[in-house]
Parts: structure tokens; sequence; C-alpha cells
């Protein structure tokens, strides 16, 4: 039998679909919540409903928007002739967060993965190609991650710029600033060494 | 200026509030919710409405109780003549779920600390001098944590018990089942030492 009502345990199973979440945490959350963040639960609740309902994905980018006039997608942005192409809303985050970069960007929300059933209709591909058909787009970097996947993703979309005479950049990879050579794996080694550049 | 929408930005803050969960736990919990859980989402947002307005404390053991008739005071536990005082719902659901104890229980929901304002009436404490004056308690269990607020917590509530005849136990402390004892800390190893039993 479990020690939950039948509430209580509808509760701590719908925490337990947020990500990272085991049965010790949710646990945790829900007692948490009921006992001294009745209010903080009461916004989560109504946060998600108004987060579901009215965010959306936008049309060009693809990133969550909520506005018919998605932010990453102004003109003024579009000026800069930089679109910018990574494999999700976070990886989006992290650029606009860390570095001085304010182009486009496009987002992908996957990666190819032809064992899973993703293709590059799955992408919205064809929409990028329209994108990058219209003109504006003067530099295209791929900023998909290091991974098989990633990378393979990376030469599919290298080759729609190359097809279109768009410059077509890739983010570099090798020893992470602060890392020690020493504790660098030996892909990431190598790799740094054959992208080596001249000072 | 912030990356995310007001709505998102909303929905991270919410989900910030659950506890453990940090700025990029709630992002990666907000995306994944949007991207890939849009129903588990709503079962959350749900499921949170429904356990505020239906879930409240039992009048008698204080444990969370969404029915009538709280499954932890029934007239069956009470015949075992056993109350177990514990600090929070937690520690009720780690007995219930690895101890063959089946008595009734008391949740404090907290411990004495009179620094930070919580007497005998925060915890309760009028309530449980009531039931224990009823007359069924024969054993009053004390099983608050070994903390010097949670031993202080169990001195008063023995005062308490003996105050009535009635039989007070404390939950034993000592090395931990498959524990070292070259690694347990000095406090426990005194305590396991001194509260010795005959074999």
């Amino acid at each position: 039998m479990t020690p939950y009502s039948p509430r209580l345990t509808r509760l701590i199973e719908a925490l337990r679909r947020l990500p990272g979440v085991g049965p010790k945490s949710a646990q945790r959350m829900a007692f948490h919540l009921l006992e001294r963040e009745r209010d903080g639960a009461r916004a989560l609740g109504a946060a998600l409903v108004d987060a579901l309902d009215n965010i959306g994905r936008c049309e060009q980018c693809r990133m969550f928007c909520e506005d018919q006039a998605c932010r990453y997608c102004s003109a003024q942005r579009a000026e800069t002739g930089q679109l910018c192409i990574v494999e999700g809303p976070a990886d989006l985050v992290a650029i606009e967060q860390n570095t001085p970069y304010r182009g486009r960007y496009f987002v992908l929300m996957g990666r190819l993965s032809p064992i899973d059933g993703v293709g590059p209709e799955e992408l919205g591909l064809p929409r990028l190609g329209a994108m990058l058909d219209a003109g504006w787009v003067r530099e295209l970097i791929l900023a998909t991650n290091p991974t098989v996947e990633g990378e393979a993703t990376a030469y599919y979309l290298a080759e729609m710029g190359r097809a279109r005479d768009i410059r077509v950049t890739r983010i570099a990879h090798g020893v992470p600033m602060g890392g020690e050579l020493e504790y660098v794996d030996a892909g990431t080694l190598a790799h740094a060494l054959s992208g080596r550049r001249s000072l």
C-alpha cells in the first residue's frame, strides 16, 4: 500500500515527470510545497497553465515565442547577415547570455538521427532553406553539439549553405578555457591540435 | 536583458521555488516541459491546484490528509496502544514504508526551537496532551531526529508522557547498519557505546 493519499500520489507522480526528479525528490517537493510553499505551488500551477496556453514556437526560428513578433527574429538582427543554428532552446540561451553574438538564430529542436526517425523535415530544414534563399544571410554559423549526430547535422547544414554560396562557419572545438591538457580527453586534444591557428 | 519571454521567465521563476532547484535546473525543466512533456506539464498544473484545494491536515495527527477520516488515525491503529511522534510527514512515510510499525502517529511539523519562535503551541502539543489524556496510549515512541533541537523536543515530550504515567521510548541511535566503525563520527560512536545492550 502506498503511504500517500490519492491526491498526494497524483502530485508526486506529476512531479516525477520533471527531468532529473526521482521518487525521493518528488516526495520532498510535494511535502515542501504543501507545508511551506502553498503560494509558490499556486504560482507554479498558474504559470504552467499560462505557459502551455500561450507559449508556442516562432514561425521563423522555431524558438519558444509568445508574441506575434519573435524577439530573436527582428530586422535589426537580420542586418548582421548572421544566422546561427543550434540544436535546442537552451543552446540559444547559452549563446545569448554568454557571448556578444546578436545575429539571428534557427533552432533545430533536435539533430539528424535517422535511427530515431529524425530527418531534415522534422528539423524544419525546408524552412531553413527558404530562409537562406531569401538572400539576407551572409554567414551561416553552425553551433550544433560536437557529438556524432551533431557533427553529421553540421555537415548536412554546411552543404545547404555552400549550395547557395553562403559562407559557412563552425564554432571552435578544443581544450576548454581553464582546462588542463593533462586531463582533456583524447578526442578533444586531437581536435585541438589539428585545428591549431597561427598567431 | 533576460533571454526569456515574460511567461517563460515567470514559469522558470515558479519552478525555482521547488526545493533544490536552481536557475539552470529550472530552465531545463521549463524547456523540457514545453518541448517534450506538455501533457505532463498540464497534469502537474492540475495536480498542484487539486492538491492545494483538497489536501489539508488531519485534526488528530496533523499529517496531510484529504478525507474526513485520516488513514493513520484509525481505531485499528489505536488498538496497538502505540503513538509515534515524528518531526515531519517525510519521517512518517519513512517509518511506514520501511518498518512493520502500524500504530498511530503524531506529526509535529517542526521541532522545539525557541530562537525561531517555535514553542509547544506551534507543534500542537496541547492537542497531543489531550490525546495522551484520552487514555488509549500505552507507549509513546519518540522518533524526532537526533539533532540538538530534536533531542530537546524528545526530552520535552518524554516529560509529557511521564507526567501521565505512560511508557516512553526513544528510537535507537548508534552505528548505522552496514556502516563501518572506522568511519563513524565521534558522537555516534560514543552514543552507540553508551547505549550498548546485553545479548
